[in-house]
């Protein structure tokens, strides 16, 4: 039987609130099992660049990352926010390891081509290292990846979070029985975002593209699920959307077909 | 026979500067001993506090660091440069992993007490896990520790780089040949700070208390020797202070006895 491995993304949202963040750290640090952290940046970005009258540029809900950006998503995912959650999970036991991309060089990217759209220092990932990941698991590490990557030259490239996590996981899923959580502030997906009742529990690919095609899942949604997906397809056990009141549950809207 | 290790702590001034930093890291990519470095902050994180308004106070050259400083600090040290560095190594091939000191709980530390001078989140060094750095080492990375530490109880400490190089030196001192290298802008320990051609090739410890008594030896460079007498008293192997032109070669002040 394969090793059981839980690989957690938290947004944005989650990050930057405690209220949220706290209970969800107690819960991750209570799970048994192997298990990896993915995290996004949250407003801490935008709210530093403001302060430093860096413009802020967003272009279908994805950053524009010029030089002084891509600086400050260093210093925000890969420098505050990587270490205040290595140093609250290790307050509670779970010996945390954070790390980007770049670190072990563990995920290799490459800089987005400018068509019409020029995102900056953006990086698509080209390759897991699923064996530098399985060592850092092997030594007693819970590895913290920040979504920051680099292109082996020497550049590190801002990479989208729901994307790192779901990568891995596919990277990880021959080796392991992989669960992957999307955790974020609502419990799951929602047929109607302002009521918490209207869990879907179990979405399926063409219940998906059909409420896509409706407008009824949108937005921010749309690339967290594309990455959902995408996990469910390759290998991976359990894909899940979860929140506050169903992470720990195991609950959320299960992720499949 | 032990196995070579080469801890290279860079100074603050080195990081700061490409004209330096560059030649000094093709030349720690090209030892091919097991490594580990450990970079300072430089004036990263008071030209930070300077756009972002927060103050900095500096008591005989140490940085007393509030809660704002000490997310400076997170940011500078342990994103920018650490990442900076990270990525560079691995463009030359060099297998390197960024580590904090609350990664892997490899270097825990505990707030100074406020004595005549409280220095806020400042640490000092409790335990550095020597087993847990030989299993980065086993796994074939290249540890490069910013100066940062944690206290197991979710706190981040500031902790001076020179201090945090010299522990793990003692550290690592009874399984590894250890040769611990302070590399900074000038070429090693000068008899005329403004002469380069001034410089002691052997400092043994009683000279070097003779020429700080005759404040020939003053500054920033007495806490730096403090650190590399206390490591070469310790068991390991050879201790010096170099630069530019003599860090390939193996030359500098060599610090002993």
């Amino acid at each position: 039987m394969r090793p059981a491995l839980h690989i957690v993304k938290i947004g944005g949202k989650v990050v930057d609130e405690p209220a949220l963040l706290t209970p969800m750290l107690h819960a991750f640090i209570s799970d048994p099992r192997l298990k990896i952290l993915v995290h996004g940046g949250g407003k801490g970005a935008t709210q530093l660049a403001e302060k430093l009258g860096v413009p802020t540029q967003m272009v279908n809900g994805r950053r524009i990352t010029d030089e002084a950006t891509l600086d400050i998503a260093l210093m925000v995912y890969a420098g505050l926010f990587n270490k205040k959650l290595v140093s609250a999970l290790q307050a509670g036991g779970c010996n945390a390891l954070g790390l980007s991309g770049a670190d072990g060089n563990l995920i290799l990217a490459h800089k987005r081509p400018a068509g019409e759209i020029d995102y900056g220092w953006v990086g698509d990932i080209s390759r897991i290292d699923a064996a530098g990941i399985n060592r850092c698991l092997e030594a007693g590490f819970t590895p913290v990846f920040c979504a920051i990557t680099h292109d082996g030259q020497g550049n590190l490239l801002n990479t989208n979070a729901d994307t790192i996590a779901a990568q891995i996981a596919q990277a990880m899923a021959p080796n392991y029985d992989v669960e992957l959580s999307f955790f974020f502030e609502k419990n799951g997906v929602l047929m109607d975002t302002n009521n918490d009742q209207s869990l879907i529990p179990i979405l399926n690919h063409s219940a998906y593209q059909r409420l896509a095609a409706e407008h009824i899942i949108h937005t921010g949604m749309l690339p967290k699920l594309e990455n959902a997906f995408a996990a469910a397809q390759s290998g991976v056990h359990l894909v899940r959307v979860c929140g506050p009141d169903t992470f720990a549950s195991g609950m959320g809207t299960e992720i499949g077909g």
